[in-house]
C-alpha cells in the first residue's frame, strides 16, 4: 500500500478531462487541482487558515530552500513539515533538481548527483537521489518527487535522450532510498522535451518501475504553449489511469484547463503569488495590472465576478494605493485574490467535467479572459 | 453634543489610574487602551479582521501620510477612512504636525503655518491648522488632532513659550476649521516640554477652548523616562477629569503602566510593529530577539505566558526561520504577538484599576519582564 492513491471518478465526455479523487495521509482532495507553492514553509504573505478558508487542499514546498534554511534536521525536530508551519492538509515536495538547474550558474552533472553553489552564499554543495529523498523523508511531505535532471530549453536530441536516461536511473535510485513509501509516495517524472520518442521512452521506463503517481516535468520552459499541448496530448495517453498525473509548474490559467483536458490531475505555480507581489491580478475579464492609475477612484473589487473575501471587502482604489505605498497587506490581498481565482477556476473545471462540458467551459473562459484574441497578453 | 465622550468608571485607590469609556461614533471602548498604528490606512501586515479577534479598538492613521498617498480627495470618495481600510471601529488621525517637524528638513515655520517638502519627493508643501482639519475631516475620523509645533528635545525655555503660545492660536484656529463638530470631535495638545510653567500654561489655554478631549504631546521624544513622568504627574492634574487623555507616541510596556499610574487613557505608538519587522518581540519575560541563533530549535512559543493565537500555533523556531528568510508571514506574526501583548496588558491595567492594585501589578511585571533590573534594556 502507498501513501497516497487515486481514484478516477469519471472522464468527462466531451473532453477527455478526468474527475478524480487523490487520497493522501493528510486529506482526501478531488482532482484536478492547484497547488499553491510555499517555497521555505510559507505560502508568501499567506496564513494556512486563510489557505483553508479559500479551499486549497495540497501545497507545495521546495526541498532545495529548505534543505538550505532552516535545514531539514530542523523541520524533521519539529515534528515534520506539516507541524512546522501548521498544516495539517497535504503537502508536495519537489525534489530540488529545478532549483539546482535554474539558480546556480556552477554545476557539475555526474553520474551520482549534482555539484553546484549554494545560490545564498556561493557554499560548494552535492545533491544526490539518495539525498534529495533523505531531505524529503526528513521533512515529511505525503508525495515526494524524484530527483531529475531539468534541461534547458531547447536541447539537442542527444543530449536529451541521455539526459531521460540518466533521470530514469536516478528514479530507480530514489524508489530505493525511499524509508517511508507508506506515509510518504514518490512520483516519477517523465522528461523527454519536446521529442515524442523521448517522453515515450521515459513514460516506458518510468512506468515500469511502478511509481504512485507521475509527473510531467520539462515543460512551461519557455516553449510556446502549442508545443507544451502537444507534448501533453501524446505523454499522458502513457500513463497508467489508476494513477494521479502532474504538470509541474504550470498555474496560468489557459494552462490549467488545456492540461486538465489532456489528462492532468495536479498543477503547481508561484504564478498567482509571484504577479500578485506586483500589483497584477488574475480576473474573469484577464489580467489586471492594479498600479494602473485609472484605478485611483474605482471602488469596485477588483474581480466583480469573484466572491472571495478580498473582492467582497476592498476596493481597487484601496488595494492600488497600498500596492504602490508598499505595503504588505497590498500584496496579502491580491496573493490571496490571484491564489482564490485559480483553485476556484480548477473547482469550476471539475463541475464542467462532472457535467460533460469542459470544452464549452474553456470556449466561455477563453473568450471572457480575452485568451482567444490575436497577441492575447497572457502571463 | 459632540462626537466622543467621555464616562469615568473609577479611579483606581492604589494608584490613581483611571478606568474609563470613550464613545465614539464607531463604539464604545475601555480605557486605558493602546491603539495601533495604521499609517497609511494599514496596520503593516495586519488584517482588519485581526485587529478586531486581538481586541483592537480605536486604531490611528497619520493624516500627512494619506495626504501624500493616496490624497484626501480619494479615501473622502470611498466614503471616508473606515470605509475605505474596512475598519468599522474607531479611528484617531493625528494633524501632520509629527511628521512635519520629523520627516522634513527643510521647513519654514510662519504664524499661517508651516512650509515644508514632501519627504517622498521634495515637493514644496504648505500645512496650516484649517488645512489639516480639512484633510481630517476628509478622511472621516472618529478623533481628530490639533495641528500643533511638535519643538526638538531639549528646547530652550523661551523658543519652548513661543511654540505653546502659537499651538494655543492654532488650536483655536482648528476648532473654527471644524466643519463636523457632531461626528469627529478635535482633541487639543498640551505642549511645554519639561517646562513646568509651560504646561501650566498650555494646559490653562487649551483647557479654556473646551476641546473634547486632550493630548499630552511632545514627550517621548528623547528625554530620561523619569522626566516623562515627572511632566506627566504635574500635567495629567490640569486637565478635566470628564475628558480623556491621551499620552501621543508612547508604546513600551513599562510606559503605558507608568502613563496609566498618572492619569492617562489613551496610548499610540509604532513600536509593537516596527520592532516586530526587525524579529523583536514583547514577552512576559522581557525582549526576545527572535533572529538569535539559540531559537533556532525552539519549538515552544513566543511567549509561554501569552494565549494569542500565534503563541498558540507557532514555535520561535518556525518564526525564526520565517524573519532570517525575510519571509512576510514571518512579520505578520511577530507584529500580531506584538499588538496583542499590548492590548492584552492594558486589559490587565483595567483589570487592575478595578480591583484597585495597578501598583502591585505594575511591581509584579516590572520584576518579570526585567525593567527593575539596573541597565534594563527596555525599546
Amino acid at each position: 500500500m502507498t501513501a497516497v492513491t487515486y481514484e478516477l471518478i469519471k472522464v468527462c465526455k466531451q473532453s477527455g478531462a478526468r474527475l478524480g479523487k487523490l487520497n493522501t495521509p493528510h486529506g482526501t482532495f478531488e482532482t484536478p487541482m492547484f497547488m499553491p507553492v510555499g517555497t521555505l514553509a510559507t505560502v508568501k504573505t499567506i496564513s494556512p487558515e486563510e489557505l483553508k478558508e479559500m479551499g486549497a487542499g495540497v501545497i507545495l514546498s521546495n526541498t532545495y530552500h529548505l534543505w538550505l534554511r532552516p535545514g531539514e534536521d530542523i523541520v524533521r525536530a519539529a515534528g515534520g513539515l506539516h507541524q512546522f508551519m501548521n498544516w495539517d492538509q497535504g503537502i508536495l515536495t519537489d525534489s530540488g533538481g529545478f532549483q539546482v538547474f535554474s539558480l546556480s550558474d556552477l554545476r557539475d552533472i555526474t553520474e551520482e548527483g549534482v555539484h553546484f553553489r549554494n545560490h545564498l552564499n556561493g557554499e560548494k554543495l552535492f545533491l544526490t537521489p539518495e539525498k534529495s529523498i533523505a531531505i524529503q523523508n526528513a521533512l515529511g511531505s505525503d508525495i515526494m518527487m524524484a530527483f531529475d535532471e531539468c534541461p534547458p530549453y531547447p536541447a539537442s536530441y542527444d543530449y536529451m535522450k541521455a539526459s531521460v536516461e540518466r533521470t530514469s536511473r536516478w528514479a530507480e535510485r530514489c524508489l530505493k532510498a525511499n524509508k517511508k513509501p507508506e506515509t510518504q509516495s514518490l512520483f516519477g517524472i517523465v522528461q523527454g522535451g519536446e521529442f515524442e520518442e523521448l517522453r515515450r521512452q521515459s513514460a516506458r521506463e518510468l512506468t515500469s518501475l511502478d511509481f504512485p503517481g507521475y509527473a510531467v516535468g520539462g515543460l512551461s520552459v519557455g516553449e510556446p504553449k502549442d508545443i507544451m499541448n502537444e507534448v501533453l496530448t501524446y505523454t499522458t495517453p502513457l500513463l497508467p489511469d489508476n494513477k494521479p498525473r502532474y504538470l509541474m509548474g504550470v498555474g496560468s490559467p489557459d494552462s490549467l484547463i488545456d492540461g486538465a483536458i489532456r489528462g492532468i490531475d495536479m498543477f503547481d505555480c508561484v504564478l498567482p503569488t509571484r504577479i500578485a507581489r506586483n500589483g497584477t491580478c488574475m480576473t474573469s475579464n484577464g489580467r489586471l495590472v492594479i498600479r494602473n492609475a485609472k484605478y485611483a477612484r474605482d471602488f469596485g473589487p477588483i474581480d466583480e465576478n469573484c466572491d472571495c473575501h478580498v473582492c467582497k471587502t476592498y476596493s481597487r482604489a484601496y488595494i492600488r494605493h497600498l500596492v504602490k505605498a508598499n505595503e504588505t497587506f497590498g500584496f496579502r490581498l491580491t496573493s490571496y485574490h490571484n491564489l482564490y481565482f485559480l483553485i476556484k477556476l480548477m473547482e469550476c473545471v471539475r463541475q464542467a467535467i462532472r457535467e460533460d462540458r469542459l470544452l464549452d467551459y474553456r470556449e466561455a473562459f477563453f473568450e471572457q479572459y480575452g485568451f482567444n484574441k490575436p497577441n492575447a497578453r497572457n502571463f
